[in-house]
């Protein structure tokens, strides 16, 4: 069976799992742990455990198909004292308790959940983001930073983690394993190169004999990636990747409709991440694939199952059509040509 | 496959499931609803959910043999805004809100834990205890109630639930085709009686065809039963069974190490129930079955796969004692003559 390793953390993530799991693919999630917000950030600092936010999202992906499982796993608490508490956080931190490591709690999950494949935290060592911003002042911490772009104080110049911390060994073995190593959507600074910064991921990703595929966001993001193009997003990316290289860019080409448009732009700032066809790519000419990757727009109605509803991203890529083309890439000589 | 029922809710509940579980019975445990103290009262007041704590207990006792999974039910939160909360607790509480209703919330639970048999709130209808004392103040709540007696300032003169409650068909089913009912040991007002004060329940165990056995607790209780003998309890219990009567009472004849003895009556005001041979038995002499019912002394080491550790009861049943003697009166003829 291929081996396809995703790398991320957040809802970008949950997408490529949900499609990549309806395939006979040996998954394995590389998740972020440097959340610090919302439910996450509360348990972070009062019970002293891991953040579980991003790995619960993968979890509920991988999970055995169940509404009320999912449902639950996303449950929110609404009033009294657990208010705000996400129910698949208190899971994750209660068997971090339970077993003595997080490591240990993820894997627990796994099985009581009967998820497929696997889910491996970046790294088990407690770690904080900071950023220093191009006007010079240092950020600590994934959610302030996150406040700081968006009120365009600054935006992002550099990121490190703070205590340095090692990249989990099961990641390690992932990655060396690999077929396919799929960097997922998500918000970039906060999310994806958090990964990336993790002591040993450029290594591993360099010895890996895996091509890599970087599925570029939808949208920008208001002060982290405000008026990127596609070709920005990949530079950044392989900015912190220590000199590996992506093989596939894989984009959307297709406008979502215009009254979703405008609801980003003005509630969000937000707008379409488009291809740049001025500049002359760099190298690799057939590595940028760009298709219709977006998912059918949402209804409005609020399905429980899905965690995705009631949360920001109405715009949102298509599993299936994600994991068709990732199928391909794996399976089809030459996929990429047949693929633009 | 003989189908055995279980009364009751607490401790005492859970030692009678974990031994009858090791037997190929089809195991039914109806539980109260009445209590409202600790990280169950916070749930009740915050959420307005029903109570989870003794549901949670039985939950355990039949759930898959995973020393993690007994682990994080029992799991309790010890610091910032969950301290006190019970991981199962809130499982329960939030599978209710999920699935819209405390009872799916129970089948989805037993689901998830691979539950060896059905366990049933005797009622899905939110109600409280009330007990006049025989000075005739009226309490409010079981664990109110549960304060005023250990502080003697009164026992209990009558109990009943408010308001009024029905008892669960499946409950009722389960007790109509029951071969065997066993009313477990527990506080008796505010674990046992609850549960025969549900409407519906006194009619539902005589017109099953099972017999009923009480097993009785260990050890007295200050200010509930702190003076009792076995047969007071039984009398208390036929008392409000609405004419049915118990046919098997269990007791035990093996008096506790004199250390832990000692401990209980100098910590707790608790001592042994003695049979008291002074007086007659009433009828069906052969109901009566003393035998030495208890659990090997604990060594007091911590084991965290074991709720009842770190709980009031040190002094506790022997669950495969129990099911033994449950077992033979089931399936050996005149097994009463030959325990006795």
């Amino acid at each position: 069976m291929k081996k396809i390793v995703v790398i991320g953390g957040g809802t970008g993530t949950f997408t490529v799992l949900s499609g990549l799991r309806q395939y006979p693919f040996e998954l394995s999630a590389i998740v972020s742990t440097a959340d610090d917000g919302g439910s996450t950030g509360i348990l972070r600092d009062e019970l002293g455990v891991l953040p579980p936010g991003d790995i619960r999202q993968a979890l509920v992906a991988l999970a055995a198909d169940s509404t009320v499982l999912r449902d639950l796993l996303n449950y929110r608490f609404t009033d009294g004292t657990l208010k705000g508490h996400n129910f698949g956080n208190l899971l994750l931190s209660a068997l971090e308790k339970v077993t003595g490591s997080f490591d240990k709690g993820v894997l627990e999950a796994s099985r009581i959940l009967a998820v497929k494949g696997r889910v491996i935290p970046v790294t088990t060592d407690l770690t904080h983001l900071r950023a220093e911003m191009t006007n010079g002042k240092v950020i600590h911490g994934e959610h302030k930073i996150e406040e700081y772009v968006w009120s365009e104080a600054s935006n992002v110049k550099r990121l490190w983690l703070e205590p340095a911390c090692s990249l989990h060994p099961d990641a390690q073995q992932a990655i060396r394993q690999a077929d396919l190593i799929v960097i997922a959507p998500g918000s970039v600074f906060t999310s994806l190169i958090p990964n990336l910064l993790v002591k040993g991921m450029s290594e591993a990703l360099q010895k890996s004999r895996a091509k890599v595929v970087y599925v570029v966001n939808l949208m920008t993001e208001k002060g982290q990636t405000g008026s990127y193009f596609v070709q920005d997003f990949v530079d950044l990316i392989e900015e912190y990747m220590g000199g590996r290289r992506v093989d596939y860019v894989l984009y959307n080409t297709r406008l979502p409709d215009q009254q979703l448009l405008d609801r980003y732009k003005k509630e969000m700032e937000r707008i379409p991440v488009r291809f740049d066809k001025t500049r002359k790519a760099r190298s690799m000419p057939y590595r940028m694939i760009g298709l219709n990757l977006l998912a059918r727009q949402l209804s409005g109605q609020r399905n429980a199952a899905d965690p995705l509803m009631g949360q920001r991203t109405l715009i949102r890529h298509n599993p299936a059509r994600l994991a068709d083309v990732l199928y391909s890439l794996l399976f089809v000589k030459d996929a990429e040509k047949y693929l633009r």
